[in-house]
């Protein structure tokens, strides 16, 4: 069975689907949580935090929690402002859920974007043969 | 057969192509569909974002939509003014097709630019020995 | 023989130089041609974009054109301005020469960087044994 | 066993969790050492450098330095001003530990961020069948 | 003996080391020699270039200059300015050494960052069984 046969029934590849959250003063946390029925290592991946074109001229900084991090505190990722710097590029962070992302300064709207990967399956196999 | 091997009927090789969009007021909504006689795994992969050298000083908001985001919500990716920021490096954000680009701020003229790759062929074999 | 012996006649190590090329109003544009003597797979791999401390405080706008894109249309890929943004990274566009770069607007000069990677050999083997 | 079995005793996949420092002119030196009981190959991979909220409008510039560079000299790695540039990417500088940061300029607060990565294992083996 | 085994004598990982240099008005240029007494295959891999907090508002362009490029021409990498743009990141730009960074403008401090790399021995090896 090659590697690009379509039935294989315990499929290897990795499997990435667009992800996104947004942040403001009405709702500054958001806990990104491993979906239950998803038998794989799962990563999310960061790619860019942008603001909203109706957020204030003002900073806004965006910090995540991880439970693996060495010392469970927030650590923040990025300060944007309208007027200086609307959008940051993250070239690949790569976080192990649950993440909890929070808005540390500014009321926003802030949109954080990535990528959740599917790597690797554990637990029970899909299908036994 | 060696990997390298030019004659190879199979070539599992990524093929890589420059893909480009532009939305404007004019036209604000972008669908990237699959080819469908493309028998491999495709992806477009994103490399910028610019505003085009008329574009109005606003805020220019450009979100994507894609069918297996988690939510199936829109997800922005950038945001551009062209006295702050006319540029974002999208470093490798990489979607499923089909993919819509929405301008959710701005006018306009918006550019999308990345490429579309077909990293493995699925369905019919293109040759059979 | 070992992957790292230096003695391998068919290296099969991508090699990748350095190139450069410069746009203005005197020659907007620019085409990076595939060596004839070069029996690899070619590829451009776009770095950055930046602009002369000379340039004129207006929009450059740089576009690329390459004959296997979807529509064969431009894509343009970076904006700059002096006052606004003098440098733009592109992490890693990579492109199949042959590859057009034109200076859609701005009167530069404008230079663009990137790396001319051969990744694979093709046609007749350099050294048969 | 396959790669993916979950029972490997001496599990090879990289290990990353996120980590952070804070620097500012009470704290203007940081320095990350290998955990002593971690038996693996460690590196400290850079993603953002960004400035919180009070930062005062003046230049930051922060310097790192390690043991195996070539002169052993600080290594300025980012220039940041709350009004210019409030974050710059680091698109993954990877440092070998001890990694001393410094503010070599300013006075903060500036939040660095990045990932701990442990890639192989080295020393006795975590498990001996 | 597996590519982990901690006891190879040819170890074929790759080392890193963090390297940097410094430009300005009084050295405008620095070259980047290979060390005699490193048998492998070199790079240096750019990652940031970033101005001193002391530098002039003025614009500073970074070029390069390598013997395998395709013209031996310099290749303008970034162009920085303090008030507009004081960091750039370089995505991994990946050089061939000899290498030479020059000044093409402005007086400086500036600073190139980056990760000398040596990723294959070559040469005799260093421990023959």
């Amino acid at each position: 069975m090659s590697f690009t046969d379509s039935s294989d029934s315990r499929d290897e590849r990795p499997v990435s689907i667009l992800w996104g959250c947004e942040l403001s003063s009405a709702r500054s946390s958001y806990t990104f949580q491993v979906p239950e029925d998803w038998h794989c290592e799962q990563q999310l991946v960061l790619r860019t935090i942008c603001l909203g074109e109706t957020a204030r001229d003002e900073f806004h900084v965006v910090e995540v929690v991880t439970e693996d991090s060495d010392s469970r505190a927030p650590v923040p990722l990025a300060t944007l402002k309208p007027s200086v710097l609307p959008t940051a590029t993250l070239a690949g962070v790569e976080l192990n859920p649950p993440v909890t992302f929070r808005l540390r300064a500014g009321s926003g709207p802030v949109y954080v974007s990535g990528q959740h990967v599917c790597s690797e399956f554990r637990g029970p196999p899909l299908c036994v043969q």
